[in-house]
């Protein structure tokens, strides 16, 4: 399997560097990822860098706290997406979820999937502070929404992706709408049980290292 | 309580006369119940019966497959509208919901709650072909598509409400949505069980014999 | 005699998936059945499957309660016109009929039968509620409105075609308007009973047994 | 001192629900707070609940990252405004300012001074991450780009406010511009420390644990 295709190489700390940014992007020609990730200020300097290579620029929306307002979101995904971002991993609104408020959570991944113009979305729903039943209930809203994607998490909150987590969303979404596993994925093994256990994305910062890995064992 | 005003008087079968439907219409405004439900062929038949009383007339959307086309169902509720009719019951696309085409099952519910222009919309599940997950799923959905309850069942189906399914549908709409359950309610020991659930309407055809339980036990 | 070119192959449950819909045409292109009937959600489904093929497309109208409002039949008509239906199999107000409103009745078939705009309409009578005379009546209005068949049930009701159902309504509507039986079809020998009877067109789902059993006997 | 009018009252985390919002403005009124301090999702429901009062809504603009472009936190300010904000708490990209790149720091900020139109900025320069040479350089700029507060830390870092920070932001930016402290101050004795190394503002969670405190000791 070309493990490499499914990684989204991922810098979005807060003092993430131009020269980093720069290294990621030279990481990601190298290794052929299928995109970079960075925040929304970093799109055009990540789309110059990767200027004429088939590595995507995939940005984050509402990010991580998922808690701006929703045309704020939708304009951010405006703004990328002029400045040349081809993919969007937005956050959802974690408080409406658990306040109950389905519609609002509904429009307002509705909006960016909008914006986005038929672009990618993929939707965070952050699940280390979501009970099972938000899980599935956050993931069906985000399928009935438009949403490509149903990603585990930001890597900001107090946990990160989970076979468990990957297995349940999978179950919920079926085999049509992707689903991405990230936030302390930080080698090969679990990597590949991400993948086992459904996902079709990878969302990494140490994708290097697992390249390196999955070299040395021979995939 | 008033139990007689969480009722909708409840008459869908396909050979219901004129006679059946003015017994029906007399009976809704002797106990006050809440309204009144019938196939919209029959509507303006009922408003026409309650005029001036407040029984208001429910009418079925998509009734009893939910199989017909999203925009049918929502000429359904325009027609209905225009003839005075005051509340929705739709049935979702089961079959979109098992499988997995959820934007469309949104879509659909999302239509007819625009068609409506306001008016109280309840969404049938019909549970009784569900999973648990499915379930959640299709509730999940119809809050954020806008309902303004979630109903159990059609009656048509292999099975009616029960308070397992209530309490489900309860924990994920959460106090803000209505829950109704209907189908095989036919005594006042199962409607006060429906109710203790979190039903806060109930669809019943065997409504006067309920109330007349409900007198006897002094309720 | 080539008993698949009678047959409506048909999946109208409501909990039928898109997988379930493609089985269904996958077998009329094997078997070259007349058509698929499914719920009008499901033709620009079906017609998609069945791009290139001379399988026709029928759609069930006001199905199975054929209690919906005229208006809302006719528009169904039309909205699966414009997404490839051929054929149109309406169910009648059975409790209009009850209540001898036969104008009612008539022009609820008239009208969809104008909406059809030449295409083959068939008027399912719901044989189970109905006494003989009502069958009489009923086929009788169907002929005079302008249905291209008489048909005997839903599947939905409490029973299907009859052999003595097809006799009195073939004896009512004579050689020039076709009789289609369907409900509990799911032999061989209950089909060819059926022909025997006066049916020129069959409703099963259990169509390909039927056929396996027909090459088995060799027919 | 009247420490309560030096607080903003603040609730920023990903899964802040809506009875919490509540809570917070509720606790506001209670002590009188000089605001609340709130994600820009949720502007219109605290400025619902203060309506009438004097206490004032802050919202944070690129929160907690910074990393968004600069046109994205000019229109989450716009927005909120249109909602009823009254203060901005916006966050520096950290990256840039790490890449020397002052220009682009200091646009940032100024096209967020620009889109309050006179209403009180705070720039959140997020100690944690900078030398104190940057924390100099920064704290600079801010005031140069028009900053009515230069603000020490978002709480989502990897430190919060010190007494040494506030003491070397308020030697570089004088008595004019306002310093805020922010990040880990949990009880009376922290909030006093900060006010004596200079801090004129408070950004505190346990703001009605730290009342308690001072009203206990008297003050």
């Amino acid at each position: 399997m070309e493990y490499n295709r499914l990684i989204d190489h991922t810098l979005l700390k807060a003092d993430a560097t131009v020269e980093q940014i720069e290294k990621l992007c030279k990481e990601a020609l190298q290794y052929n990822f299928f995109s970079v990730c960075v925040n929304s200020a970093f799109v055009p300097l990540a789309k110059s860098f990767l200027e004429g290579s088939d590595v995507k620029v995939a940005t984050t929306i509402g990010f991580p706290l998922g808690a701006s307002a929703t045309a704020v979101k939708a304009f951010e995904v405006e703004q990328a997406l002029k400045e040349g971002a081809d993919e969007f991993d937005m956050v959802i609104n974690v408080g409406w979820l658990k306040s109950k408020l389905y519609r609002l959570v509904h429009e307002d991944i509705a909006e960016v999937v909008k914006a986005a113009g038929g672009k990618v979305v993929k939707v965070i729903i952050e699940t280390c502070y979501l009970t099972d039943d938000e899980k599935k209930i956050a993931s069906s809203i985000a399928a009935a929404a438009g949403a490509h994607y149903v990603k585990t998490s930001t890597g900001f909150g107090t946990g990160g992706a989970t076979v468990e987590d990957v297995q349940l969303i999978r179950s919920v979404v079926g085999p049509n709408i992707g689903v991405k596993a990230s936030g302390g994925i930080r080698d090969a093994a679990t990597l590949k049980a991400m993948v086992d256990a459904g996902a079709n994305r990878i969302g990494a910062s140490a994708s290097v290292k697992i390249m390196e890995e999955l070299r040395i064992e021979g995939n």
